[in-house]
């Protein structure tokens, strides 16, 4: 059965789309640990992140990494920090959260609400910096 | 002047080292979130991980694949997670922490206090099941 990221990717499940190329895709998490939290994603499902072919991780990094500077360009946060934990989802997911202040609790868990009108800001403000 | 982890690497102050190859090194975080909790960095110092040139994120990430790969095979956690903050030393460092229980808190901070034996003891255990 398609992963719950699976179907996003597919659009069977709609998502707040950031970025997206032929092997991955980056969307806002609907459970923000901070404004402009970001998923990216291998379009391929994997469970754990450490069984991707080590080439795999490496383009899923750089995927991330374009994704964390539109994230910087875009909200100006101190930087953008990184969490893979992968106990929820089995498709391998890296977590960007910007971090706003020297103080933020950096862990997973909703932290923030933004109503449906402010995701859409975030997710239009994030992807129009992201350059893949 | 050198960052505390440019020390480490040129052996001036002391680590619990697990692997090393021409450009990182890999050493027991001493304030550990759980037991077998490492730290991969690069040796070129550099703060944040993001301004590494793409080629550099990824070799760094390879190393860390197979830094936690000799997690796994030694410790046998359920998986080993990622978490990159880098608020404290501004030297860009992965921090790769074994998950042994899906209800594991999962955030930096000392956790786990295991004595200097006992670290040693991780340390060769990790070490001599990671190949590079």
């Amino acid at each position: 059965m398609a992963s719950i990221f699976t179907k996003i990717i597919q659009g069977d499940i709609p998502s707040y789309k950031i970025a997206e190329d032929d092997k991955h895709y980056a969307f806002l998490d609907i459970n923000p640990a901070a404004e402009g939290h970001v998923l990216c994603i291998p379009k391929k499902e994997v469970d754990y992140i450490f069984d991707l072919p080590a080439e795999e991780l490496s383009a899923l990094m750089e995927f991330s990494q374009k994704v964390a500077k539109g994230i910087d360009e875009a909200l100006e946060p101190i930087r953008t920090g990184i969490i893979v934990e992968g106990m929820e989802v089995p498709h391998a997911h890296v977590h960007l959260i910007p971090i706003y202040e020297k103080t933020q609790a950096f862990s997973l868990g909703k932290k923030v609400d933004p109503n449906e009108e402010r995701m859409q800001e975030l997710a239009n403000q994030i992807s129009g910096k992201v350059a893949l």
